[in-house]
């Protein structure tokens, strides 16, 4: 049995779908964002750096998306959501989840998270309008290099699915143009027709 | 057989460590930063991403420390360098090793590469004195919540000591002070003792 905090329109998407893909047993929490319930202290007890996804399992607390994603394909192997038994296309999963928490969700914080990383409001407005340029240039490295299709590592769906189309969905946001990511829109469409994706989507939104 | 790209004083020392440690089979390549040697266009056809590690083996090419250490660990189990038989246990050396790419390389990147993030000169010298307060808070968080001692998981030696050893010798670059940070500065201490670290250092420097 597993329980996993989350917020709406987060990163946690990809682990709340991974978990309905591996048919686990699983209760949420929603946090709520906007009164900063990520920074209560009931929740730093769980997660001390005030973050999500959270996953609680019978052996501990998990943090860190790729952590989560990993364990969760390795807890179901049946599942199949990765090439567990070939270390080297494992490994290369596990880079491309790699690049998304590290450079791709990294260059999106910097429109609405500047003061992580700078104090004066002039920076945050620097930051803020890089976005489009930093985030669009990590996309058409996916889009070009990474993405296989149909799924990111080819014929196969694996953890980095999901991961992706967390990230892609707020591209609009972040005024990045999906014209010029044909695979990646596609790649979200595809995602978003998946019957666990509509049904954790319609959970999350409710 | 290995090849590892690298450059001094970068995370590559982690990958480069942990293939000395698993008695891998390997030739190294170092790459010059400060002729900008990662942006070239032979090395861009290795890695469209113009960093470092890259790593390639007899399977294809791999980049990004947390996937190119687990690799290793993988393909040299006796080395013992992740705990391979329990899932959760890797996957709390999973979740250490993506903190430390996507929040505490990322905090420190601030000091020098904040044209990734931004544009003008303000916010870059606003981003840098921002360095030792959140690459401090990192590194408080991991002294207090998640270096279980000796070690990073405790008893056992794995894949997060290199990477947490690389990113903490630039402590002293990004002005967070040692004192407050005794576990940390201890294994430091434990991690440069060790003949591979040692051997490794000498290599990189000369």
């Amino acid at each position: 049995m597993f329980k996993l905090y989350y917020a709406p329109g987060t990163c946690a998407l990809a682990s709340h779908i991974t978990l309905e893909e591996a048919g686990a047993s699983y209760t949420t929490e929603r946090l709520d964002f906007k009164s900063n319930q990520q920074s209560s202290p009931d929740y730093l007890k769980l997660n001390p750096k005030g973050r999500v996804p959270t996953l609680v399992t019978d052996h501990g607390i998990l943090t860190e998306t790729p952590a989560v994603l990993a364990f969760i394909a390795q807890s179901f192997p049946k599942a199949k959501l990765a090439p567990l038994e070939d270390t080297f296309a494992f490994a290369r999963v596990q880079a491309f989840n790699s690049y998304l928490c590290s450079t791709v969700h990294v260059a999106h914080a910097h429109k609405g998270r500047g003061y992580r990383w700078a104090t004066e409001e002039s920076s945050f407005s620097d930051m803020k309008r890089k976005v489009p340029e930093s985030v669009g240039a990590c996309f058409v490295l996916i889009e070009r290099d990474m993405l296989k299709g149909p799924w990111v590592m080819g014929e196969q769906y694996t953890i980095c699915d999901p991961y992706l189309f967390a990230l892609a969905l707020w591209l609009e946001g972040d005024s990045v143009d999906l014209a010029g990511l044909p695979k990646v829109a596609d790649h979200r469409k595809r995602m978003s027709e998946r019957p666990a994706v509509k049904k954790v989507l319609a959970e999350e939104k409710a």
